[in-house]
């Protein structure tokens, strides 16, 4: 992949965005084109931020988990030394896939195919009949990897943007809710056929809630343009405030600041009266997370980032929406329901009682 | 899409159209080739006239059924003032498809993704929190649509090609068999793995009947070239005027007679003895339709119009042949069963001893 | 299809041979790239010598099968003067399959279109309703077709590479297993995703037999690179010699040596002691073939010939593998597993006990 766009695709664009109405839906092909696809992929996906699990999925060291973001395939695994790494499931010798399987715990990565053997920071231990191959030239290939507040990110171009102003939105937002001391409850994975644009788009605007899902929409104060939510959004601000989740609402997504940093936007939204969380009848699902004191009615904090990774934050649960391209028309999506990590399932909580949110189809 | 032909599919056009033997079957890149069927979409399914049904499947304001040609999708309504229409179906506001189910009968029509209101005339009544949004300037775009002898045709195109023709011709041949006060008695639905031209061609020629569909043949005298059938079809001409079927005989199928008028061809073509219609084993499936005075052996008028919209017409039943190109290589086919609007099920004929021409496989 | 190359392809294939690191497996285009895809039909499949199977599958006049190469389907039929032939399985007429079943026996093969009617050599014998037309100009047409040692091998080329190297090193290597005399006692079909040189590569190796076959790598010495093989390998070019199967070690495969013949290769290998032959435990499987005298401890010879014809022989069976590319990440394979003519299922041999090589999976 290079940044040189063909000829062909590049005099195709202009004429479409020249066709392309202002304050309108994009053109079809913007959606469709496979070519634009693959170009989406290389200009965003490969060079951007993205969250793709929580730090809790690999909690020992020897713990793996893939994850593969349009076709490159991962592996993310907590090394021996403690670190969580991001390596291409790739393996040196002839492509394979070292892991097959969805997640483990080992102290190697073995390819099925040859049995050449990594261990767990990507390092190649052994090359059966391999002679004097140099092992340490043969290590899986490494992409950046940092985990925030407790959420794993990827990064697979050399200089990846600036992360800073987004750790500094996760520490005042999720991590308030205690999300790096929280546990995966639940995950489920949904694939949408239509265009990972698309399927942005339209988490990010909730015009669609009240017909498409009136669980949420009862107690989510969903559109911000009516006056009688004005009142109740600041009643929420306050409320948060008063829970410790101070917030500096910003909107910089997906495009940064424009100093070369990655995007990132968050505020805090209101819940109607006789909800206290995201949950269907709007009553509690699971122990308080982080530095909460009590249930309050009602507010609720959300953080978007990246071209594809998407936060929100409850009293007592939290969400993570990863929106994973295919195809142009193919879009998987995983979501991550976390709760605080001191908690039990089938005690403090159960995954049969899920979240409105999390329920919802898209 | 536009009547502007790419230069690369230009050239290679012109290359098949040399290679391409006289009196032959076209080339196979004609039936393969993604970027043909396009053209063919865009030149031919989007500039003709094209049979999508029949009127008494909205026989009241207020029903409608969906009616996809190629990958466009319609909505064909009887609004509140009587008028069957044509309407895209397509929301003004996201492109969100406002009916998902096959038919129904509403007198609004409420797209599910934001919930914007249509009337059955496809004016936009409602848009939630638009504010000062022009409804009169965001109804769901229509195309030209007629019914004829309650047959339904559309038409994509601003200036569709005369139809005159094919009115008078419908008037001489299924008008005599009562069409207009017809009704389905049965639907069927067939996906058929091949390019519309071939499965076209395929319907044209009976050539392939003997061999392929032995029900059919055992009654239709389906090879003119055999000497044997001149007396047959001479004799079921006769007939066929005595039941006030006089037809014209023409063939200006497909391309209408030159002067940019739609193309079509009619005949009264022949049954063997001992068969008065259609059915499997020749008797009577149904009361008789129109003027009909009785049954007679044999006859049947056929009509062919536009690129894809076939009609058989016996005494008691009539045939709706559509073929509607989806792809390269896959044509779907819908298949109306018509009988007289006045039978009723059960009593008067059954969905169970259907025609021999609808139950042969293609 | 032509020998001309698209001047897009052209400077494609350039800029990855460009790109192409040397002793290196190639790159990712070459297995995945549509159109790479089509030019290796056109210049490697389409050009050489291919396995389709064997001649017992068409012991007496009339019977036939079906082999599709790429899309190229072929009904291989023995004529009632008793020879094989691969006739092209598409009506002179339409194009459509005449023989739409997998194998069959007829004395006329009759295309279920329009009931064109064959003879088992191919010849055109009635058309129904067409007159006078020239029946002998429309035989199905022939591609070169030859059996040596049992095995039907094809070529779509007007000019076939020379296949006397191959047939010479055939007779002095399956020809003394017997498999002149030989028959199909199973036959599997497998898909593998993968692009056809993929899968060829991989048949190639063993590297991978270790950790991907245990139960055939238990008896089979498949590392030629290990020391403690070379002693082994000797022993079981002593045994092969003494029980008649003299081979001279050869590798022209898979591009023969330069003088327009067909790419062969061929060699003994060994298997460890305790193994008469391929089979799960290294114990016999079925009666002995050809000329062997007794069963020995261990070797087996394996041939490869034209792109994707691959052959194992052991004293009591042989295994035919063929290759047969469908898409560029699509490869079917098919596994003849031979015995001895004579030999009778269920007294001599069950084909629930089957080869070790035989039932691995890629």
């Amino acid at each position: 992949m290079s940044d040189k766009i063909e000829p062909d695709l590049a005099s195709r664009l202009e004429a479409l965005l020249d066709r392309q109405p202002a304050a309108s839906a994009l053109l079809q092909e913007f959606y469709n084109d496979a070519q634009i696809f693959e170009r989406d992929i290389e200009q965003v996906h490969m060079k951007r931020w993205l969250c793709v699990g929580h730090a809790s999925q690999v909690s020992d060291a020897g713990d793996w988990f893939r994850f593969d973001v349009a076709s490159e395939p991962l592996i993310i695994a907590r090394g021996a030394d403690g670190e969580v790494r991001a390596l291409l499931n790739v393996c040196r010798h002839r492509g394979s896939l070292v892991c097959a399987e969805d997640a483990g715990h080992s102290n190697r990565l073995i390819c099925p195919y040859h049995g050449w053997t990594y261990d767990l920071e990507g390092r190649l231990r052994s090359a059966r009949n391999m002679g004097d191959l140099n092992l340490d030239a043969h290590s899986l290939a490494r992409i950046h990897c940092r985990v925030v507040e407790g959420l794993i990110f990827v990064c697979f171009a050399d200089e990846p943007p600036a992360f800073d102003r987004v750790e500094e939105v996760l520490g005042q937002s999720v991590g308030r809710f205690g999300w790096a001391n929280a546990k995966v409850a639940h995950r489920a994975s949904y694939t949408v056929a239509a265009n990972w644009k698309l399927v942005t788009e339209n988490y990010q605007e909730c015009y669609h809630c009240r017909p498409a899902h009136p669980e949420f929409s009862r107690f989510h104060a969903t559109e911000k343009s009516e006056e009688s939510n004005v009142d109740l959004r600041k009643r929420a601000s306050d409320l948060a405030v008063a829970q410790g989740v101070e917030i500096e609402e910003i909107d910089h997504w997906p495009f940064g600041d424009g100093a070369g940093s990655e995007g990132v936007a968050v505020a805090n939204d209101a819940m109607y009266e006789g909800s206290v969380t995201g949950s269907r009848d709007g009553s509690p699902l699971a122990p308080l997370m982080g530095d909460f004191k009590d249930y309050c009615e009602g507010f609720f904090t959300y953080v978007e980032t990246g071209p594809a990774s998407f936060f929100l934050a409850y009293p007592d649960h939290g969400l993570v929406y990863l929106f994973i391209p295919r195809t142009a028309q193919r879009t998987d999506m995983e979501v991550l329901w976390l709760v605080n990590g001191k908690s039990q399932e089938g005690v403090d909580y159960s995954v049969t009682s899920r979240s409105s949110s999390e329920t919802s189809e898209v």
